[in-house]
């Protein structure tokens, strides 16, 4: 794969700064490319990389033109022109259209004619498969399953019955959509199952990280919006629903019926409790635990920092103490101000 | 589907108020039942949506009875009964008796005649099926693995060998059984793995989430009890023992050699450390650390609040100082004392 | 499988102290041993149930010895030694070399004539497959993946394109290796994907845990060393890179471009921030918050304690009110201090 510069910078709508015949055959670092890389600086802080780099061109803002030692591509948004680059090079080869021998696929399941269904996927009873969509190997969908078009499930990737994804999503491997809610009632200290009957919605354009889990509805069905990008090893159970445009890093885990609003950033490794509500645009960091609804937009986070572990265990023992130590801090407030009077 | 109100009042054994004619279609939400809708309530919070409820029939306690402005069912556990009641509705069709033609089943494996072995399943020698199970598409049994009498593996699920499940169990899709136990011995920098001989077992009525892992025993077996609910993305490492009707909501870890009680609830995102007691009876809330065994009934509880990031960070630097201000406090209490002496 | 404890002694390579006759079938623990039972003892705390243990034999240290009642193989590392005598009695069956049938190989991929490529797997184009490799039932590899000589990967992993895994490795059921790396370009609050065009690069010696997430490089690889052992559900975002014989603990999720040293151990359920360094050597306790690097070898922690839940709630609150506390103590203080003088 090779490109001029020139047609790169009209294909992702950038100014070209010197030599349109320079051939790009890849993108790279600031730091680790080598001639005929691509590469991009977003932050000004890494201008010294810039200096240094060997790259063939350079992404970037105006501003950081006149320190630019090569070739460059000016543009407003360098990460998203970066991005759009990046696409040309993508090594991924189509998928085949067609259905592989060794699929089995329900008589009543109907597939158009170039997507591509896997081998050895299990497609059931009145499942939909759109246009150019792209099913990987293993994956299994139950029956009534709809996929968009252009939708591509890499891998060992499993829907239940009746969920329906949208178009141009990218489910990654060992993701699961549809599993049942975490729903029982207890008669005697025995949980007996409800069952879960609504389903999982998903829009279109929404990324699903490798073994994610998104449990279906109770009743109703949880819903992930448009434009929804979902790290690896999420949770997210029945009921949730997350709104357009929302991002989550890995490991975030979501209780039953909360409602996140569009436009938020949830951090790694966050916990957020049920039947809570938070509001659009509002980022939380890391590793937080979210127990109350969020209504003004702002970013939030919770938790301790990370200390030698001698002195936290010192620390550690006196949280224990510090409701009591409030109130002494109260009464000797109290009494300091008596002998001041006194 | 659909039944009648007063056949299904006698089958979930309920107190029919109202036409016994009414004819029920499905289930719904208090606030989104439409004509033809069952739903439910438990909380007499939500007396209000009881009122304006449009459902044909309310599952509810005596004392709610008054406020149901349509048909009712009424029963001491309303929980119960709907879930009882929505099992009617379920749609999923039974899974087809045999062995799909694409399954490679060994010589040796020992099938229930009405069990179903789903497509592209793999089922090692002598695994042992029991009547009435349901093996989804695409799961993995290595050797010597038995299931019990009406236990469904839905897709993906992998079974390590020897692992013995029982009965009417439901073992969501990803989950992965039995495999080894995180132990190495360290030999100059260098860890050599100690083989995981144990196996893992479950009993009967477990529920396992999608993509949890329960690791085989190092020596001895790892155990999950009857009645056990285990959520998705939940790690249980080896030779843990989880006792009867324990639940745990998503994203718990627990760690080797721990041992849990019965009738306990373990919040999501709760890390335990191993070798650790858990009482019978203990609620965990959400993502609290537990590392002292804990030997009398409760609820129990760590983390901070979630705060605005730039309050928060004040806070957080502050609990590196926590033993230093209890310390000064001290001081100060003892200082104060001296004055109002002397 | 039985042997003689003298030719046992002899393959672990420890000394024989009582009968060399004695006919060992089977590993087992201390207290849980019978007759015929090896087991071994590490840690002088558990002396009294050395000395009760039915055990045929016990591997322990020379200084431990006067208390053993029964035949002993003395070594000065009891746990790796008790490691090979257990692998003397790991039960798995070799996989059968060769290509199931079932499997879906690519013309283009070389696999070894020993190794065992199984039931229901797909290896795309250009794979290379290294002697006495055993690729376990429904794994898929895309194209141009090469696993190392004696790797196994169980059952269900999915491998990405272009991802390389050394030799002698282990990987676990349901585990994903090259998935996409989180990254996307924000444009006016949609996000734009950015194309993950690295790879992810496993040396020798790893084991990776179920359902553990690995994911590729933004532009160059996301490198795990020699020797690295990862437990279940841990995820490693993109252009992480794991010094050699490190090891963590089950849940751990590791965020973009962070670089960890060699010989680290990291508890379970940690979070670790991306773009940071951490030292060799250094060891972090479960459930730690790691947000700065690290570069003095230690033990660090973060977190609370657990509490009953009443208490909990009450020192939870002062933590937000932690920052004005130490204000109103110095304060305090202060005040003491004019009062003294005064």
């Amino acid at each position: 794969m090779s490109i001029r510069l020139a047609e790169l910078a009209e294909r992702i709508g950038a100014r070209l700064a010197g030599d349109g015949d320079c051939v790009i055959t890849g993108v790279a670092t600031l730091i680790g490319a080598q001639p005929g890389g691509l590469t991009f600086l977003t932050n000004p802080r890494y201008r010294k990389h810039l200096q240094a780099t060997r790259a063939s061109a350079v992404i970037l803002k105006e501003d950081d033109l006149p320190f630019c030692p090569t070739n460059a591509l000016v543009t407003a948004n360098p990460h998203v022109a970066y991005a759009r680059a990046a696409q040309v090079f993508a090594p991924r080869p189509a998928a085949a259209a067609g259905i592989h021998p060794s699929a089995i696929v329900a008589d009543s399941a109907r597939i158009a004619p170039d997507a591509s269904i896997g081998p050895h996927c299990v497609i059931g009873a009145d499942c939909v498969i759109g246009a150019g969509a792209d099913i990987g190997p293993g994956c299994v969908l139950e029956h009534g399953v709809s996929i968009g078009a252009g939708t591509r499930l890499v891998a060992n990737v499993t829907v239940y019955y009746g969920c329906r994804i949208g178009a141009h999503g990218l489910i990654h491997a060992g993701a699961v959509i549809g599993s049942d809610g975490f729903g029982f009632a207890n008669e005697r200290g025995v949980w007996v199952k409800v069952p879960q009957l609504g389903a999982v919605v998903l829009g279109d354009d929404v990324e699903i990280g490798a073994t994610t889990t998104i449990d279906r509805g109770a009743v109703e069905d949880t819903v992930i919006e448009d434009g929804v990008k979902l790290d690896n090893q999420i949770q997210v159970a029945h009921n949730v629903r997350i709104g357009a445009h929302t991002v989550m890093a890995a490991a975030v885990a979501v209780a039953g019926s909360t409602v996140i609003g569009k436009h938020c950033a949830i951090g790694g490794c966050t916990g957020i409790v049920g039947h809570l509500e938070i509001a659009d645009g509002i980022t939380i960091t890391g590793m937080s635990m979210v127990s109350k609804s969020l209504k003004e937009p702002g970013v939030y986070s919770s938790g301790t920092p990370l200390e030698r572990n001698d002195q936290w265990h010192k620390n550690a023992v006196r949280f224990k103490q510090l409701d009591e130590m409030a109130r002494r801090l109260k009464q000797l407030e109290k009494e300091l101000e008596e002998l001041k009077k006194g």
